[in-house]
């Protein structure tokens, strides 16, 4: 019995490293996600059956696929040492948790919907991407500060310049920068926002234009910042790495020429000894 | 009769050769493109039918000359092994299928419209354009599904949240698709969608702000990620050539100095044997 | 009286070269742009007399100017030679031709208007800024008439399917083509072009959104592309100047080493002489 | 007691140079940030009061902080010549200045916002970014010259003709500039400037395809050229480093190279003297 546990341990192993059954994983993944984009459409009872019983399949499938790949680890911390599997792992069992309370049945939907990004967790190139998206965060952080410190500095002076204007778009300072985000987005700045401030403020052009040209003139520069930051870095490597094999070339031809001066030196010695 | 087989093939070949000939299939084809665009406009029935003798001269032009190009080849199988070749073929032909029928007349002048991207196929600095574009769709496929996911899962949030707001932008998963493009472009995300969604969930701000972040993080990511691919596979090739020249150069030096040393070697001999 | 002319041409280069002179000529260009300006406010009488005076000056002081910088020159041809300096005679002699005719005054009022681009050819650095945009023209020419194949294209079919949507939009191809570009720029594309059409043809959206797409997808294309040409091009002719340091080091190492192995050689034939 | 100063001095320097202390004044601007935005949200009178105090709190707290930098220093003068002190100098100081005044009211609070960008001047990330976005403005200087002599060029034109269609779009060239920024963004260009003047002038559409392409070719043009300008300075710099490694490998092979030929000829000297 004490052999049977390994045995099953390597099958599960094997199982999980199978091409096919990966393929069915994703397979059941997409018909999550297509479950869920048809409880957006209005339901007819019978449909919204046949829905029920396919999203307790999916749950089951999902339990299923989880306690296989947790039994295919040696040990089980090996599992929860990978992010990933943790992200899977919470994905499958927050769905499990029931939910009838009529209240708490938009929640449930709401989970079933990040089952779509057990996807990512399951096909390399996405997770590459994603890792790649995580790393360049806190390069972008301290643009974002700075970006946030504009918002905050005009949001102020605009809910202070033009409270009386539209309440709704500069009652407060929270407002004030929603109605800022919509002017960095060109969305009907001039003819909602502007304009209607003109009247009152003739000269409050130069708040938004300033506001417009220090917005994109951060941005812009962010961008070309980035750009030359990666580029800098995989430039640096890569001279290191082509730059090895001439080094090398350059240090072996070195030894040459010093094992060449030594020998020299004995030949003058025996030359000046013969004297 | 059998030689002047041959002798018709290497003519049609010559022919096809031919600038003035070239320059005359593209005039026809800017002619085509002219008549497709006359018939956009209302026409008086007398125009209309200059119209129908035009299109009819440049449908058997172009029948003539794909015969010219398929009978200036040795073989046929040569000309249907180029798909710029297909493409033609599939153009010229479809456009000969006669549609008389009230209900197919639609379809006949859309399929005529195709015949301006023979322009593509004749000019080659166009094919070359359109060649690089193709090439460039693989390393575009992830972030394009990667950037599907996040509209799939917004667009079920979405319906689930905003259902009873709005029935037209939210109806459905595929309706809050659509309105998340929208948003994506930013076309009257704030005036049209932001704003009458927040009358109802004043904290919908969140979902829009992050998905417009979300958005565009992983655009700038693909955009910087795709700039840097390319030119390292550049620097990769341009380093290899130029490098290839200086290594040659080093390596003639080393073997150089071996060759040096086994001289030193021999004369070293000759002086210790005299000792 | 046959060496008062050079003496006088000598002198009309030096007050040309002058920079007082120079800066006194930008001046008069500014104030010849702020009269522009100036005549498009509804004007009072007293002040347009004077803006009148102000602008016969302006004319007057811009036709001595050219003539000293004419006669500054050895001969008439050299001035012509350059493009900038055309440039400044057809817009100053623009501006003499009497345009009494209250129908043309608005036409004298456009010439008066492109004075303000004689500052582009007085300060060096926006003048070489716009010859630098000159010759990315052809760069782009290519890319240019693709997007303008597939905004025929698809203006095209937009006329065909949606003109009886909305006539004004989609009246005839040139109509459509003006919309595409609307959507192109995303302007209202989705609240005034795309809801519109789905409510005749409920697929419409495929239609707008492969546009957006493609188009976006060129755009992005040609960027990338140029980016990458003109980097090549500089890298490169940076690679040459930096390798030819070191190139001409290794070559110096070589000739070393030759003459070495020369030397070697008598030493040699030295040694074994003696045997 | 004159030794007191001096320790006093250094006492304020290790004050001034501690950690906790840096955290405690950047968690007082944020306080002070947060008042200012309390400020924008409608005030119950107690809740003004305590706003008041802690107000006058931040103020007194700034004042004390700026005390023990300016002690902090050897002389009043070391303190000054930093630009970032005299920029926090002008904005504690400024807050002083009583202003009972309910006119001035609106001037102090404006002043009070200010006090958020000392956050830039605490945090040295920030400090880079911006001392980095102020090095970029004189490159951006020219292009946007350029850029404004495009506009005003297009501002006189467009005020010109457009005069009757929309007098608060095209009233004078300043609207008219207003206008064109609005175009720039593609705010609302299509739908509230295009066709309403295309309406009384069918070929407007012209001067605004035309602006519109000037203005995206010139900045696409800039963005291009200061990734490049950027990027060889860079890289120019980087050469110099990584070559400067090699440069010497080289160097010190030469004159090993050097030393041998010397030791050859006193051995060829030796050889031939015997013979």
């Amino acid at each position: 019995m004490s052999e049977a546990i390994p045995n099953l341990q390597a099958r599960f192993e094997r199982l999980r490293a199978n091409k096919l059954f990966e393929a069915l994983v994703i397979g059941i993944i997409i018909v999550s996600a297509l479950l869920v984009g048809a409880k957006t459409y209005s339901e007819t009872s019978r449909f919204e059956q046949a829905l029920r019983v396919l999203d307790l399949g999916v749950t089951a499938f999902f339990l299923l696929e989880l306690t296989i790949r947790m039994a295919g680890e040696r040990r089980l911390r090996d599992f929860f040492s990978k992010g990933w599997n943790v992200f899977d792992f919470i994905i499958v069992v927050a769905s499990l948790v029931p939910m009838n309370d009529s209240e708490l049945v938009l929640l449930a939907r709401l989970l079933r919907i990040f089952r779509v990004l057990r996807l990512v967790s399951m096909i390399p190139e996405l997770r590459m991407l994603v890792t790649a998206l995580f790393k360049s965060i806190p390069r972008m952080g301290y643009v974002a500060l700075l970006m946030f410190i504009i918002f905050y500095i005009y949001g102020a002076i605009g809910s202070f310049l033009f409270h009386e204007v539209n309440e709704k778009l500069w009652g407060n300072i929270a407002l004030a920068m929603l109605t800022l985000f919509q002017v960095a987005t060109f969305e009907s700045w001039a003819t909602a926002v502007l304009y209607p401030t003109m009247e009152h403020f003739p000269y409050s052009w130069i708040y938004f234009i300033t506001f417009i040209f220090l917005n994109s003139f951060v941005f812009l520069n962010m961008m070309i910042g980035i750009v030359l930051d990666v580029m800098q870095k995989e430039s640096v490597q890569m001279e290191l790495e082509s730059g090895e094999g001439e080094a090398a070339e350059l240090h072996g031809l070195r030894s040459d020429v010093q094992a060449m001066r030594e020998q020299l030196s004995r030949m003058e010695a025996l030359l000046q000894k013969r004297e």
